[in-house]
């Protein structure tokens, strides 16, 4: 699909300065376009590559003074950060687009689909499952036995949802992920073999949550794991039993959360962090890559690093001696024997 | 489907206090139960929900004292516990019930089914492959060729059993696990490239191994990666080639063995361990979250924990000095300075 | 299959000791072979074991001495090791040989497949989408709309391609891999909910690169997220967006990338390692495992550890010394009580 400068600047409300019949079919940054992108430019940092880009096209501000030649042709907007979202999110909308049932599928008699799907290819929608209006299902994807989609739910190429778990509308769920496995949960017995303790719970995954590819979330022993509206969850993150993830929280890939440990809202999780089980993170916590969490936090809004965790900047400055430790661990021995001379002298 | 107080009390001798008639259709925790819901009470710091919860019917001990007004019906039994254990075990044994073939499915006619199978759609059997009975193989998942399932294995939707893997009875494996992937074996050439070394292995689950949903175990180079009964592993899980998991052995989640190192029987290791290839962890070894092993441990039972790794009880003291190292730097530079002045003076 | 000494010998240019008669189906290490094994003796470390062996037949260098009685058929080559990989790699791409097209897979009409390739059951082949001569696509494996695939590769059992992603020729992936799913970019909002960021970029696997299973690749932005030739990537490892990895770079089991990071060539990261965005790692880097990494490294071939990292030797040191921390605190707080005697005295 190619459109042209003229078009674009039609829809943005922009005027074009250079030839208004330029054309483009992709989206790309300023430094790395080739011919037929179409690109912008809003951080004045940037601006040595408006002279140089090979972009057929560039969106700038309106206010954007030419220190040079520019091969491009450009279209003036108000905000050209905002205006390159808008194009970019269309172009996204247009490339996702997918309607029908593809064959071979699987549909079991009693489950209900909604209008306007999208199921793919070996896609599974097993006995009583219920997916939404204009939710898509990719290929190889599995909707367990009464698992609910809300409307606009996706789920990417084999996605996993076991039976009874529920998903709000606009959830997206990315490839290889598993939701609603059972819960590790054994109990020890007296000659030291494990007795499986059965995981009858769910999970909920609410509104505007977005799952990582091969990320996992744990069915609840009973009750449910829950992961609240808006929460955003990177790739291969591990979430117990019996967790629950505030609105809006944001965890970053390969972090891995305990059985029942709550955490709140707007908390903010770095990679590889580890979260002990049965804690309480309070919101807007902040916690750093790879930090060991081994005990519940109460206030609210603070920074924390390191294995077991300490606010982040004592973890900095720690940190940066820890290099120094075997010299001054030399000072204090040198110390010891001045010393020693100083009393017997 | 619903059962009435009644019912339940015949099942586990038990007697009916309150209307026979209450009916459930579910299990819950005290503490989370609405109408409709079967719930029990043993732990005695639990009682206060007694008197508040909303379970139609609570399990009780026969020896339970009443302080309070109670709504739900109760049945009281010998151990609250016990009995409750037995019904969460029915109800899931009914609610994971599954048998038949669906289609479409992938049985290559060289493919030996065992009886009272289920076999979901898009599951693939390939050539030579063996399921035992009582085998739940769920959609999307694969048992490569001349694979081996022994009776009672359940394949959760989407794992991936390679060739000449070896399953024992009653194993039970999550969405998404990958069981014999090649194991990351490369042979560095002098113009820096590297070259595949062939991984002809295979891997080995023993009688009732529980694997966990996106674990990865890795084949044998040659022989075989071996996990032995009764072990449990949790979710994203790294086995890698010729590793050796001993009996009754708990792996929590995001933990990763390196290549040919031994773990010991009834080894507990916590979650994000990394342990080190071709070392041996001696039984009853206790790991804590995110230790990294880096030699072997030979004696038994001991805990551990940090990295790389010490006795947990110094590693514990250690890290609660480490916050303090600044402090602790500035100190003996105030010393030094002192002892100069008191050399000199 | 089985093979005798004599015809092996013939393959090997090798000479027959024993009876060329002698018969194997597998291949072993030397010190686990059974009978029907042919295993073979280069490291004098293991001579021991070719005088217990119960391989029937072992491959031994020309120049081998015997100082006991050997059972098995011996045959004697100028190289044994290299001999034995000969026949391992033989081995291997017999196992692996499979070719046709299973039913039901689906392969779009406008998908374009070359010749000699193997499509497994379920497997799906998106609109655009371009398959090589010789792949291998495995069962519940996915590849999406105009995703393009060389020659001779290979996606391992549910394998997920993303749309408009590129693997080059010889590329191997493992069971569960995704590659090109959504990078982690989420715009804040005021009300501290987050916008998704469309991701419309890509993922290229340059020639002969390996990824392991259920690891993660994110698409860029925009522009690709690429794997440079040659490199090869263990399971679990998430590699975030706009990611470069460079040639014969490996990467153990575990590790994450952060997003827009530039990987060197010929680095080697072991397991569990964590690096930063928007950082630059410089050619022949070596990181241990679990080391994390805050910061770019600009001097080329140098090993680091740690957590913030620091040279692998000052973190030997340092973390060698931190065990000895309290003590270390206990004996400056003596030397202040004795400075003070002492300024006091």
């Amino acid at each position: 699909m190619q459109f042209t400068a003229q078009q674009i600047a039609s829809l943005l409300n922009g005027t074009v300065e250079g030839n208004p019949e330029a054309a483009v079919s992709t989206l790309a940054k300023i430094e790395e376009a080739g011919e037929g992108s179409l690109s912008f430019l809003a951080n004045p940092k940037y601006e040595q590559y408006l002279y140089t880009t090979n972009a057929s096209i560039v969106i700038v501000n309106n206010t954007q003074v030419l220190s040079g030649a520019v091969k491009s042709t450009l279209i003036r907007v108000e905000d050209a950060y905002s205006a390159f979202s808008v194009l970019l999110d269309a172009y996204n909308t247009i490339r996702l687009d997918k309607s029908g049932i593809e064959q071979p599928s699987f549909i079991h008699p009693t489950a209900q689909v909604g209008e306007n799907v999208y199921i793919g290819a070996f896609a599974y929608i097993g006995p009583g499952a219920k997916v939404g209006d204009k939710c898509k299902i990719y290929p190889n994807s599995y909707v367990g036995d009464n698992a609910t989609l809300g409307n606009n739910v996706t789920l990417f190429a084999g996605v996993k949802v076991y039976f009874d778990c529920v998903l709000g509308n606009n959830v997206i769920v990315h490839s290889g992920a598993v939701i609603g496995s059972d819960g590790f949960g054994f109990a020890p017995s007296a000659d030291g073999t494990y007795k499986k303790i059965a995981q009858i719970g769910n999970v909920i995954l609410e509104e505007d949550v977005e799952v990582g590819s091969n990320t996992t979330i744990d069915r609840a022993t009973m009750g449910s794991t829950i992961i609240r509206k808006g929460a955003k969850i990177d790739n291969l993150v591990q979430i117990a039993h019996n967790v629950e993830v505030g609105t809006d929280t944001v965890i970053a890939g390969q972090t891995g959360i305990s059985g029942s440990t709550k955490i709140g809202n707007n908390v903010m999780i770095a990679g590889q962090v580890g979260i002990a089980g049965h804690l309480t993170i309070a919101n807007k916590t902040q916690l750093s890559a790879k930090t060991g969490i081994n005990s519940s936090i109460k206030t609210e809004g603070q920074a924390w690093g390191g294995t077991p965790y300490m606010p982040y900047k004592d973890y900095l400055r720690a940190h940066a001696k820890l290099k120094q430790l075997p010299e001054l661990d030399k000072k204090v021995y040198e110390l010891e024997k001045i010393i020693k001379e100083l009393k017997n002298g």
